[in-house]
């Protein structure tokens, strides 16, 4: 019973955190005054009638007289809820409002849940398009692939707006910007670097396919999926998967991982064995990211490897990759230049703020918000603290800036945006 | 010049009032403490995971700790925006922003606002049917009519939360009001009167038929559309006008505004011609309801009619017809008891909250707010004024009763609910 102690106390304490002070975590704010009788005829009937004419005249004013321009919506169907699975839209609604919290918390960002019901994907797209003019972007979050990939690529072809599904995306830049300095740190160059995913998912898609725009080349990628190495000769493979078959006789992840650089785990617990860890090339980069419970845990793995550099999914251990450094900056940069998509361009300049950011010396409050009395770049600091202040103004500017120099921004960069 | 300098003036106030401090009227706020690695912990990863699984176990929960149960959306298309007409979802946006800040600042509920573009009728009730679980109820706005019954009444059946077309029920919910307490003070029966409705849109239809629930006979009814007098010979008419076909030979509004106790304006400004108003019987009542210009002005119906009781949509006119002072609160009721639907036994019994609180005494602090100096229940005071804080209690508490007793209601009223 003891041991229990502490995960139930845990378990209590979250469940108490949704239900106190009221139900849930985030609620809807006035910023205007409505006291008085003559606030209520500006705020509605008949004043508001003056901008909704001055929209209907030039849709642009929708930013300057609605929080639109603020606002982002946290979509969801609830297919796949954190890795507890499917379990449905309802269920899905703490994670979203989690989502919705987090932007406020990071980025000033007003943000709203969406849970969306629906039997095909294509409900689910039509629903997403025709409501996705109320806000100024649209984080996709917890949808199962390969559905997700379809679902964003379609949603981003019918949107005025950034559609952006942080599980592929968030994921990934976090993981390039940790895995490029964790490389740089071990000597090698990405372009030379074998690669081994274990996982076959949305984030492992993801997270491949950055990784090559960054310079890693596809033929020196190894993905396995439940049934092993992702190769030309399966037939029972996605479009999504396909993209990653690799022309190869090896089956197994023992097979791949012999010599491997870079090893990426987006798959389930224990699956990275000490043996095979063994087996990888000197200087290797492991970042174990199943959560809770990764590949292989940092201790085991540092006993078998001392020339490793690691990272996990876990705020307890060094080298956490944690979403929440990227996308809340992503959508702030984004909607402050008026961005029509979040395109490559812009993905590449938060993975290279956020890697520089990591080389910066570390200021004593991040410190002290992580628990820790050091930070230094080196093999235990490779990607920013979440509680990091710079990350808002650094990533959000290098967005804002990639968006205006790609053509995807529709206004200017604000004069002294994000200088501080 | 001189002359338009108020106009101009409130013009840009109103601009103002909707650009600054922030574009916008409103913003998302946190209800829960996000400022340590542990709050966020529990917000989102890994402690989220707890209420997610609470809820997936029982949908229930899902009002336990999400903030769903305290959420309302204002949903629109833009079809009938105001009196301004079809200017499409994003010049409607203020409105919804506008309505949504209404509903927090008059009853303590959150709530957001949602554009639908669309091409269908089935495209719009599709896509609001899709996201209605993410709310505890939906507000529809500024739809036009014939469109709105249809989508009202399909949304009613596929939905399990409240979905209510306030520009319907809650104009004819204190348009009832206001009518039942006016026809008292005049001597008369509901039940004996005849009715002149100009106007046949969403407001009409739905003012009629509560009336009707209210005990006035539908042959005694007399609506008027562009085209005049709707009767039993037209082919012209769409299903919701047709319920309102009287088998007669009138033809004109003076044809049918002759003997009328009654008449509701809900059309345009000055279609009630003075001389057509002395056509009324002895004591009748009007209902001038069109805005910012009234069918008749009051000075000059007053001067024809010494016996009138009348009311406008007008705050600067005694007896404003003004739905703020039902639909905050009836989402209030129905919400607290987790109602599946807005009734007609709930919207009878607000009815009745609003009608009785115009016969008590008025506190000075809504005397003050209304700046007027006394308020006496009385041919200038039958309809509770939107700034009394009484409104929240009384109206929410009756609904939610209402709720209860006819069996829509999924809790049972919460103890010394709304009792100060």
């Amino acid at each position: 019973m003891s041991d229990d102690q502490p995960i139930n106390d845990f378990r209590q304490q979250a469940l108490d955190y949704h239900e106190f002070p009221k139900p849930g975590k985030i609620a809807v704010e006035l910023t205007t005054p409505a006291d008085s009788v003559h606030d209520l005829a500006l705020a509605y009937s008949p004043g508001v009638a003056e901008p909704v004419r001055e929209i209907a005249q030039n849709a642009d004013n929708v930013y300057k007289y609605t929080a639109k321009g603020n606002m982002v919506a946290v979509i969801s169907n609830g297919t796949a809820i954190l890795g507890l699975g499917n379990l449905g839209p309802m269920a899905s609604k703490p994670v979203m409002e989690g989502k919705a919290l987090l932007f406020k918390r990071f980025a000033g960002l007003d943000s709203i849940d969406i849970e969306v019901k629906h039997r095909t994907i294509d409900e689910f797209i039509d629903t997403v398009a025709a409501i996705a003019d109320t806000f100024g972007g649209i984080n996709l979050e917890d949808i199962k692939a390969p559905d997700c990939f379809e679902i964003e690529s379609r949603l981003i072809e019918r949107c005025d707006v950034p559609v952006f599904h942080d599980d592929q995306h968030g994921t990934a830049i976090v993981t390039a910007a940790g895995m490029l300095n964790a490389i740089e740190l071990q000597g090698k160059q990405l372009c030379d670097s074998t690669i081994v995913c274990l996982g076959a998912g949305a984030a492992a898609v993801a997270c491949m396919e950055l990784l090559i725009k960054c310079g890693a080349q596809r033929e020196k990628i190894y993905m396995l999926d439940r049934k092993g190495v992702i190769h030309t000769r399966r037939d029972d493979l996605n479009e999504y998967k396909q993209l990653f078959a690799n022309n190869t006789d090896k089956r197994t992840l023992e097979d791949v991982i012999e010599g491997a650089d870079l090893f990426l785990g987006v798959s389930g617990p224990n699956l990275l064995s000490p043996e095979a860890l063994a087996l990888m090339a000197d200087k290797p980069v492991v970042f174990a990211c199943s959560n809770p419970d990764p590949e292989i845990k940092p201790e085991r793995a540092h006993e078998v490897r001392s020339d490793l550099i690691m990272g996990t999914g876990r705020s307890d251990y060094p080298n956490q990759v944690n979403n929440v450094i990227c996308f809340p900056f992503i959508f702030r940069g984004a909607l402050d230049v008026r961005a029509s998509e979040i395109n490559i361009e812009m993905k590449l300049a938060a993975v290279e703020a956020i890697r520089q950011l990591a080389k910066e010396p570390v200021p004593e409050e991040v410190m002290k918000a992580a628990g820790v009395t050091s930070l230094e770049f080196g093999n235990g600091y490779i990607i920013p603290k979440p509680m990091d202040p710079r990350l808002l103004p650094r990533v959000a500017r290098a967005v804002a800036e990639a968006a205006v120099a790609s053509g995807v921004a529709r206004i200017e960069l604000p004069e002294n945006y994000m200088q501080s």
